[in-house]
């Protein structure tokens, strides 16, 4: 049996009594009590093999940050195991794309979600800034997931076959938010500009977590600190969720910039 | 302090220890040990402040179904607190939002999420409608809530001033799909058809979960037993995507039509 278990979103507390049960079953991990082995996305996608193959014969568990189908690779997993007949389990557990709705804004009203990468000087792709467009003309909000780099092999180590890694980068709501202005700037279609409303999310589930609500402008010089960060375009918003919302102000009694209030 | 605590999707054992702990801090429970007050939306709604009274002097522990805000009430809840002064801390967890990834669909291809109302003989709503129709214009899925009517006044109490209530109901698959080309049939302009793909879900993150995926015709006489259900009207899909859902395809040996394969 292979079981695929959500942690959650903030530390080894946020497993669930199932996904603990299902863990203490199993012969392949640590925390818990249990040997763990560290997978990266190396190791998931190149040699799972080696993953399922063990869980034919006894219970392997696989823990993943959030929710299991958060990211494609884990929807591969489950194929590969059920192409080649092993069970599967799945324990759900929060993920960054529920938990947003902590801020206020409704999670029926949001469009499609969009993902901002880090640019380069070679590459900087901007597909994001059509699906904004179109979500904000709706009256949408736009939950935008910042890149993450880790385990990204150099550009040299590629060239020359000995692999070796780039410094691990989490994308800041700054960065994400001078990335957004500036594809702006080169449409200049005013999907959104320095005054559109945003609320910037960052360590979602922790006790220090911090939420900030304010424009563009103002939320590009907020620090907020350790990854994981990620950002809400609000769109058009109705009076319970502007009163949340208050709550978030930049500015505001009650606000959460310094990771106090709702934790 | 006011706890409100995701109690996830299956069963108790869904809680997460973050979430236990809370719970075995407060003096308003029971399951896990603590005696419980069962708050139907009435007492939620109109009675709130009794709760937030206790919550000045002492833990009081509000456990939700899903993730805390999934729903508008838990966000009125939050609003009311702060204002009279009360902490909150918020312990989240998955809710059907996220849960549908299990599917395979990915998450971040989805539209904005729709509501399916009960049709009466005089109230066919049907603002879910245009809805569908943009999302499967951009190629996004749509995921479709399904009515859930508890503790609803009858319409002659209402009259009378005396309350009593309509027996639960809640919407099965087939009635969606039923309702849902009616409205096809009354605007005709082919947002979906009987041969659009759909995805089925019944009980979804318990044991005895069942997911279907078929077109509307195939889905509209599949018994997906005891609720809660909803529905995934599919979008434009990739071969990852693709790939998922043949095992939870009407026909397919792997599919889960018996509550079977993945758990």
């Amino acid at each position: 049996m292979l079981y695929i278990i959500g942690l959650g979103l903030g530390d080894e507390r946020d497993i669930t009594l199932r996904g603990l049960d299902a863990v203490k079953k199993c012969e392949k991990e640590k925390l818990y009590g249990k040997p763990i082995i560290l997978a990266d996305r190396e190791m998931v996608e190149e040699k799972v093999d080696n993953i399922l193959s063990e869980a034919h014969g006894s219970d392997v568990a696989f823990l993943v940050v959030g929710d299991p189908f958060g990211a494609t690779t884990h929807t591969d997993l489950v194929v590969r195991a059920k192409t080649l007949g092993v069970d599967v389990k799945v324990v759900h557990n929060a993920s960054v794309m529920n938990a947003i709705g902590i801020c206020g804004l409704q999670l029926y009203r949001y469009g499609e979600t969009v993902s901002i990468p880090f640019f380069t000087k070679t590459w900087r792709p901007d597909s994001f800034y059509e699906k904004i467009q179109r979500n904000r003309n709706l009256g949408l909000h736009t939950l935008c997931l910042l890149d993450i780099r880790v385990k990204e092999p150099t550009l040299e180590s590629l060239c020359r076959g000995r692999k070796q890694y780039e410094p691990p980068r989490y994308m800041t709501i700054n960065t994400a938010i001078e990335q957004l202005l500036e594809i702006e700037q080169k449409h200049g279609e005013s999907a959104y500009d320095e005054d559109t409303d945003c609320v910037g999310f960052a360590r979602l589930g922790s006790e220090d977590r911090m939420i900030v609500a304010g424009t563009m402008r103002q939320l590009r010089i907020v620090d907020f600190g350790k990854p994981l960060h990620c950002l809400v375009i609000v769109g058009k918003t109705h009076p319970v969720e502007e009163e949340m919302l208050e709550f978030y102000k930049i500015g505001s009694e009650n606000s959460e910039q310094k990771g106090k209030g709702i934790a």
